[in-house]
């Protein structure tokens, strides 16, 4: 398997954080993306994923998985180790609920915020800004992370009792705010502490 | 079970229309909350479901799981039947992949022109609209719409060989069209075609 991606991205961590987790980096190959100079809007990397971003999971058999929610859905039920996205219906339904509160409240909105309210990836990629929608997606993902602290006073993890891919997405989102000045707040103690605690796992810190 | 939604709006449809592939409508109550009047944005569903959107469904246990995607995956899981979110590893992540980009690229497109470049819900409801926004949304919509095209120029359903939840939104995301004068190209004959054949389907047709 390969994983075409640029490491440090905050969409490629949360694939390589959902394989580490399953102690599975060394089943695939990273290939790099040279996002910075347009490589994922030529026809060679269009021809893998048509919507242009990274990561994206290339199967034995030749199949190209873009989105991080479905190539962790892949690794999840490939590889051995603790569900990532949940066994019984109830376990699966809370995890897909929270991981996508997760993308769109934090993840995706600071991404949104980023491209089109900073200097984002800088103007030959950024063809297209719209700085009000941005700064109110600043606004949603600052909303979004009081959200979550009030969820983590309740549980130790975002979807409950165990680490799941709803952490991978928050975490990561966290990530993409430290590339645009978007941290936590003093006051959102709960999810500081959770921030703390998931830091120290071996798929993070290593 | 208890699923709170508005009929005929076109989330709330995505949930029917699983459940009816199931042959589960008739296992849950739906409870009607008045969209129009705001009901949605009082303290009541707001407990429900912080992010202001139907459906809900609650669990017997008093579990509230929003999000259509979620939703389904409690009804995939929960009820017998044909699968509609994929068994192997490499069904699971490409349905999640289709869904995912008839979200993003339909669905979700057409939804933001709707709320941002129409009149949407109205005044009272629509208390933030960004034109420019809602109109790249339609390109997006427009778009979107031509890749699942060439998609079903090549397979019978946006997933592959069966019909799966990817074909749900992407079905939802063109009756949404409905509501705001997106309809499909009349090129796009392929689109066309699965779109005449989903029409039939008994869960959709009835
Ligand atoms: N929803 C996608 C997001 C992918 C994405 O936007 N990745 C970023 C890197 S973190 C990218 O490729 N950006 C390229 C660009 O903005 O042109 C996923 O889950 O994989
Ligand atoms: N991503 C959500 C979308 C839910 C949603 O936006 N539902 C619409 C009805 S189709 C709604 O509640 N709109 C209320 C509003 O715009 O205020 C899901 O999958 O359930």
């Amino acid at each position: 398997m390969i994983v075409y991606d640029v490491e440090n991205f905050p969409n490629p961590l949360r694939v390589r954080i959902a394989l580490a987790e399953k102690n599975a980096l060394d089943a695939v190959t990273f290939q790099p993306v040279d996002v910075m100079n347009g490589e994922h809007r030529r026809e060679a990397f269009l021809n893998k994923n048509p919507f242009a971003g990274v990561p994206v999971l290339e199967l034995d058999d030749g199949t190209y998985i873009a989105e991080c929610t479905a190539i962790t859905e892949y690794i999840d039920h490939h590889f051995a180790g603790p569900s990532l996205t949940g066994e019984t219906a109830k376990e699966r339904a809370v995890i897909s609920m929270m991981q996508r509160r997760a993308e769109t409240q934090v993840l995706d909105a600071i991404a949104t915020y980023f491209h089109h309210a900073t200097d984002g990836l800088g103007p030959a990629l950024e063809t297209y800004q719209n700085i009000d929608w941005g700064q109110k997606q600043h606004t949603r993902a600052l909303a979004g992370l009081a959200y979550f602290d009030n969820i983590l006073a309740e549980q130790p993890y975002v979807a409950g009792e165990a680490f799941t891919m709803a952490d991978i997405t928050l975490w990561c989102g966290l990530v993409f705010g430290g590339f645009c000045n978007v941290s936590i707040p003093g006051d959102l103690t709960h999810l500081q502490a959770w921030y703390e605690r998931v830091a120290k796992r071996p798929s993070i810190a290593a």
